[in-house]
């Protein structure tokens, strides 16, 4: 019996080995690893006799776009038939260009539950950071300077503020979970309100964006990145929020205009900021660096190994039962 | 008429002003600011005429110790006796000498409950830092590293991880709190069982201790500092700890041995440490920021304004209560 073939594309990854992938798809698929060196030679590996002759899904992780580029319309338009299907790892979809996917009748499926706690916990860390000017502090002890540059009146309690948050998806729900435990009060603003959302989730439609802006003391944005939602938080909207509100962004960078977004800190119109994700990553704008009121991580909003195996396993998963 | 007076000591408070004091204090007592510039200086201000004189009770906070010392033995012994009333300003009983205020007939005050919200937010984040990372990843964009040197299996999700609190007291009950909303199992140790602890939190006795221990992925501390917990946290009770456990310490330093947890860390038995406390503050063992799994703040755990307000308010409240 030959079994379909089927393609693990990102490899180094720490947490599964190939064996364990093998076993996910025991008796119902051949597992080939990618190890391309270059989308040219991705590509020919799907000449006859190649490795991935015939191969009907696909498993990918974000890091192989350093091999082989993003799944973008290109590499879709140049697949073989064969191909049916594409296991993305990751919550966002911006790495696939779902709708050359779908023109060809490719399926394409993400991982979008098992991110959720690992990046509102995130989030958390960066909205505590960004209240108490944690990261500050912890630059001054480093710095030798003990705490002489941290006046209290520049920290502030989380219990009692005001949270916005743009997008009420599982991630977004997820953070309002963990802010409500101190309490914060929580507001929300989605296309459509949330029909399962607590009731302690207050939902702001599009004709009361304004007042939700002005209410907040922190907006955390939880949307994802695609021809909507490019740039939605935009110079307006940073300015319809309060003097020294702060804005904790763990979703993509292109969802804010960064340029705005750093402006409105230089001239203290926003009092602090907290980032996972940035313009050009991995290259960071230096000037962030000079805020000292910035909290920056360089995009490990899932990075932990229990997340990690959970979308792998998701992922791998989603393949096996296409 | 004369009203009593009394002594506010610990100058350059952002927050509140004399103003703002002398208004708490209307009708009741006098209001006198100590701008003492040594203990010498201030003892000499209660010799009649002196600005201290006839002084029945003292509002204090830490960074008066800077100026006069702790409120010490010696201190405590050459005040007059009109004095008898001290309202600190802090959770801690450590920077005054509780039995020499009793031998003298002083009564002593402080802040316990004002500070818990701010301390167990503050162990919260320590914690996520630890558990994620995110101190090394933040250090590492900002050397320009983006996260090549953040590998997922070195973080970890709170989500499901054992918590064990050592004293479960105001901020240790906020703490359990805070991480129950993600959730995770909380165990805890005090020396009495506390009745109105949610049945969520799990009681240790001195018994079980060592299985609380062993149970345990974090041991938070949240125990005062006295004669009884003086490095209560020995080599033996960390190595009772799993390998890879994490500590993280917003109470005092000396309740743990420092030497020992150092070395803990440096062998690789203990993951991670999230410290807010240190053995000589100002001044930090050099050898803590060698080390990636450490997150260091420089005793921010209450410095809020908000916390600040309230915890002065609070003491000011006791004083003219009293």
């Amino acid at each position: 019996m030959t079994l379909p073939r089927v393609i693990l594309c990102g490899k180094d990854v720490p947490v599964w080995t190939k064996a364990e992938a093998k076993e996910v798809f025991n008796g119902i698929a051949d597992v080939v690893l990618d190890e391309s060196t270059s989308r040219a030679d991705f590509l020919a590996s799907f000449q006859p006799g190649g490795p991935f002759e015939g191969a009907v899904g696909f498993y990918r992780r974000n890091n192989s776009t350093a091999r082989i580029g993003r799944f973008d319309k290109d590499l879709v338009s140049a697949l073989p038939s064969s191909v049916k299907w594409i296991a993305h790892n990751g919550a966002g979809y911006d790495q696939v260009d779902v709708a050359a996917c779908q023109r060809k009748g490719i399926y394409v499926s993400n991982t979008p539950g098992a991110v959720d706690d690992a990046t509102a916990t995130t989030a958390l860390y960066l909205l505590i950071s960004a209240f108490r000017s944690f990261s500050k502090a912890e630059r001054d002890i480093r710095a030798g300077a003990w705490k002489t540059l941290h006046p209290p009146a520049s920290a502030h309690d989380l219990t009692g503020k005001v949270v916005a948050i743009l997008g009420l998806g599982g991630i977004g729900l997820r953070f309002a979970d963990l802010v409500h435990a101190f309490p914060m009060r929580v507001l929300y603003h989605s296309r459509r309100k949330f029909p399962h959302a607590p009731e302690w989730c207050e939902y702001y439609s599009a004709d009361r964006l304004d007042e939700m802006l002005a209410t907040a003391d922190v907006l955390s944005i939880h949307v994802p990145l695609n021809e909507h939602t490019v740039e939605l938080v935009d110079k307006t909207m940073i300015r319809k929020l309060k003097k020294g509100a702060i804005i904790i962004n763990t979703a993509r960078c292109r969802v804010i205009d960064e340029e705005e977004m750093m402006r409105a800190l230089e001239d203290g119109h926003l009092g602090a900021i907290g980032l996972d994700v940035f313009y050009d990553e991995p290259n960071v704008n230096p000037r962030w660096f000079d805020f000292p009121n910035a909290t920056l991580l360089p995009h490990v909003g899932t990075a932990t190994c229990d997340t990690i195996k959970s979308m792998e396993l998701r992922a791998l998963g989603n393949l096996r039962n296409s």
